[in-house]
């Protein structure tokens, strides 16, 4: 393996062989290949593409260029989700416990906020005294115990996604498809799980703004999971308006246990955790069909267990179970600025900008613009009123959270941007757009 | 200027502006832009190309990461050769002294072999004694004195070149035309030269195998002269076949000697180093036309003045005059294996291919595989037969020369194989194949 001549036939637009591609991301998370050379290599593959193989090949190398976890001696059919990222997407903190307390085990690794977007792990740290850097020992005790568990990233699982991600980032390589996959799936593979869900979202408000990209990235996902063995389901989901109605880490913990209470049913934050908890449970064993499975999803939120799990496993993960049942009792709940509806609002809701809210709450503090940036845990914002409600001048459009007070006004500037409104209500749109698995793109609904 | 944004920019297809050109050169020279983010643009370049502007800019750029010398002082216009490189190509050896000796100054600094081709600066530095790492002051007060000086490239003219090149060296990124013209430009506009010519080499045994991309990297090197204010014209010449006889440095010293004193004059050899002469001549204005240039040239080779530069610029550099006089006292210079033609080998020579005699010659000790390798000053090889002779079974083809006798086996055996025989004489090619200047591509003759 001679890393040039990699780069040369990366360059040209040749494949690449599965062991070169082992052999150089062994090389390189050691260190023995620069990252020049990596960068290079990276950049030609942006451009020239990688075919699905050399995907599979990338994701393996990365996968095992650290410790993959062995979950096998554990009973049940371990199923995880994965996100590709938008704003007000809680869906992790709802999905987990109904998966989980239906009996389909749960290890969860989650990353943080990326971009404008959110992430469970911010999410999870915004509940007081929640632990998130389990040992990996706990966290295989813990899913043993609880059948779930939800923890962050450690260096010892994939190492080479961390090395080259730092690199991407510097060097304009992010946006590829088969490396957003690889990267994606490396760290998924290496939790030990035995099927895997995935939450492809499209549009404005996600990484992937066309349905064809959506379309791409979905197809190489489950590839790669079908490639290692891991039985993998992707619904393309729309993100064109956040999901559900608040956006920023507390508030949206708090959106969450309201939508395990079943305050949430009929909205499309739930109509998207029902079809992936579905699937999680049709892929578990314990429904037959993703149908049967939706069904079982809806009872574990409305017979209460699902929030029995949410509850046991806060405790578990060092949490105060109490803002479970009293979520207002936790300081920095009070709403602190109030936004209001410009005089000439009447009308409906037509459009709801998504990444310009899920900017607007970075800018406030529940997201990083640098990696040196701290999140402010309660920062954020509910809206009052979504796509398609009919709005009077003046009325209540959100409410923000938080405690960067001095920027609350340039935050509520934001909001009232990202809000269009018309004479006439927009056709409602659904958010699940398609779903793909192994044999094919079907229609959902 | 952000690095990151630049690398996106050219991934994207855009073109960049020249003061961040500039901005990230200087920066990448200071080292303060890494090597994984200037390799990434370079790929993203080498992939979505540089405009003429562009390629104009980042020569500047690299031009003046250094010295640039101010010959203006010094009487005369200043006229350097560059030639792309070839196999055989002594060219400068017999130019430099031809033009010198006709009163336009010559300040040349050469470079070593690269890959399959030699360099002059190696072919110098086989005459016993004779200096190429002359100061810069040197290398003023003898261009003063003489009106001719040939060196080595010195630390302190185009630091950002040699950085740039080391880079793109393992990164596959050195064959993109405005970066080689870059390259190029940068070194020899730093040379302070008042115009230049350009022998652009097309052909098998050249860098540029297609005439498409010959002629794109001729217009874009004169292009780049001419935003640099330095008029410059550029010779596409034939390289399938060696231009000369010799190969390797010291030969080709003595086969330089030997045309010096008329021996070759209807030899593509010298119609290429005629040709050149003729534009250096009308380029530093001591010729009205090429053509008169030329005629000029010849004079100078019949009448001995360029020899007589040739013994004078030696013994002003340090090296041995006598060896102008009794090439065959060097020592080395005698034949330590002859190459026969095979017993089927009657009729003519139909081919005879330059890159693979190219590469016997660096594998006899001629050139560098390696950065690390030394070269042989004597290993070489001299072919008794050219395309288009006609060959008796068991004549000899060559005559090797050079310290490692355990090689000559493989270098025969690869000679034999270079040459293509066959029943009738090929048609004869034209060594020029066209000239290109400000004014557009015309033919010569």
């Amino acid at each position: 393996m001679t890393p040039a001549r990699l780069i040369e036939a990366k360059r040209d637009g040749r494949a690449l062989a599965a062991d070169d591609i082992r052999a150089l991301i062994a090389a390189y998370t050691a260190g023995d290949v620069p990252d020049y050379q990596m960068s290079a290599l990276l950049m030609a593959g942006f451009l020239n593409g990688f075919s699905d193989s050399e995907a599979a090949a990338l994701t393996d190398a990365m996968l095992h260029s650290g410790r993959v976890l062995d979950l096998s001696a554990l009973p049940g059919t371990k199923v995880d989700k994965h996100s590709t990222g938008g704003v007000g997407d809680k869906v992790s903190l709802i999905l987990a416990p109904i998966v989980a307390s239906c009996g389909v085990p749960v290890p969860m690794i989650s990353g943080r906020g990326l971009g404008h977007t959110g992430g469970t792990l911010d999410k999870l740290e915004s509940i007081p005294g929640f632990r998130t850097d389990l040992s990996l020992t706990e966290y295989k005790a813990q899913l043993d115990e609880l059948g779930i568990v939800l923890i962050g990233q450690t260096d010892d699982l994939a190492p080479a996604d961390r090395k080259l991600y730092a690199l991407r980032d510097v060097t304009a390589t992010v946006e590829s498809i088969p490396l957003i996959a690889a990267s994606i799936m490396s760290k998924k593979l290496a939790e030990g799980i035995d099927a895997l869900t995935l939450d492809v979202k499209c549009g404005r408000g996600a990484f992937m703004k066309s349905e064809a990209d959506a379309r791409a990235l979905a197809e190489t996902l489950v590839g790669i999971g079908t490639a290692h063995d891991t039985p993998t389901v992707a619904l393309m989901t729309r993100m064109d308006v956040p999901l559900g109605c608040a956006v920023g880490n507390w508030p949206e913990v708090v959106e969450s246990i309201a939508a395990l209470r079943g305050a949430h049913d009929d909205t499309p934050l739930m109509t998207v955790t029902y079809a992936l908890a579905g699937e999680m449970l049709a892929l578990g064993g314990v429904a037959d069909t993703p149908d049967a499975g939706r069904a079982k999803a809806r009872a574990a939120v409305a017979n209460g267990q699902a929030l029995d799990c949410l509850r046991t496993l806060v405790a578990a993960q060092g949490g105060d179970p109490s803002v479970i049942d009293d979520p207002d009792a936790r300081p920095g709940s009070a709403p602190a600025y109030e936004v209001t509806a410009p005089a000439d609002a009447s009308g409906y809701v037509t459009d709801l900008d998504a990444l310009a809210l899920g900017w607007a709450a970075v800018d406030l503090g529940a997201g990083r613009r640098t990696k040196e940036d701290t999140v402010d845990p309660t920062a954020g914002f509910g809206l009052e009123h979504h796509i398609g409600d009919s709005v009077a001048p003046g009325a209540c459009l959100a409410r923000i959270y938080g405690t960067h007070t001095d920027r609350m006004d340039a935050t509520a500037a934001s909001i009232r941007e990202a809000f269009t409104f018309g004479p006439e209500a927009p056709e409602p749109s659904n958010v699940l757009m398609a779903r793909y698995s192994d044999d094919g793109w079907t229609s959902v609904a």
